[in-house]
């Protein structure tokens, strides 16, 4: 069983390079970008513009290949690669959650935006807390180093 | 440009039907399922048990092609695609966060699960709120209506 995925856009960004880029939106907060949907698809962005916050599924398409076990960004061990945000997954799609700036046309412009230039967006869905906003009772590995996504920045180890 | 993608499991849950399942995990709050992964990937499990909720993407694998405009389960209007939750899309990729109750191997349990039994696992995240609890300014369309999840059914709407 497959599932073939073509962008419905590009995600443009300050990022040029995965060198010191930020590895969370968290580390991101007033960075802004654009989104060119194509044309094809302008109609679907309708009612969008009401949103403050969309979710961002995008392909990682800077990696090839994965590993069960890395060692992510916020950590000196190695993680079940499940558990991590690490780009280099069976599947390489990524998630980011980003403001909403304005909508002209195909054009979205957004901010909080922790992704390469370039990046072919998946999908775009509404943010709504009833549905995305939970309380957790525990963040495992994650614990005590969450917050280190607002200053920490990526390197090479996930490229291929 | 296009990417293909396989999926890691296959979730499990009571629902056999698209008629009458709730249409997102807040109608769903108590709906145990089990994912079972498939085994190669089951040492990327490893972690996992330390975080209370999780991430799934997975396949809108009953859904075929899409629609720009969409009347939403929880509107009497059409919106745009992208601005909805709903199935058919360009990209058939859905989003849910659910709460990990235990891991047995490649066998995670899960709790708050609104999906079709035999629905394609494409990947999982930890669920972080530092990364994906954000605080909405607006939630155009949904104000006043996203409370509905909690009990409004699906129908056959999105199906083909």
């Amino acid at each position: 069983m497959q599932f073939i995925f073509t962008p419905i856009g590009i995600i443009h960004t300050p990022f040029e390079d995965i060198e010191a880029m930020p590895i969370q939106p968290s580390g991101a907060r007033d960075v802004r970008g654009q989104i060119i949907i194509d044309e094809q698809y302008t109609d679907g962005l309708d009612d969008l513009e009401g949103f403050s916050h969309l979710i961002l599924l995008y392909a990682f398409h800077k990696s090839k290949g994965f590993n069960l076990k890395v060692k992510p960004f916020m950590d000196t061990e190695h993680r079940g690669v499940f558990a991590c945000r690490a780009p280099r997954r069976p599947n390489q799609i990524g998630l980011s959650v980003v403001r909403l700036l304005k909508r002209k046309g195909n054009i979205l412009h957004i901010e909080g935006i922790d992704v390469l230039t370039g990046t072919p967006l998946l999908d775009i869905k509404p943010y709504v807390p009833a549905f995305d906003s939970f309380q957790t009772q525990s963040i495992g590995w994650l614990k005590g180093r969450d917050q280190l996504a607002e200053t920490l920045k990526a390197d090479r180890r996930f490229e291929k």
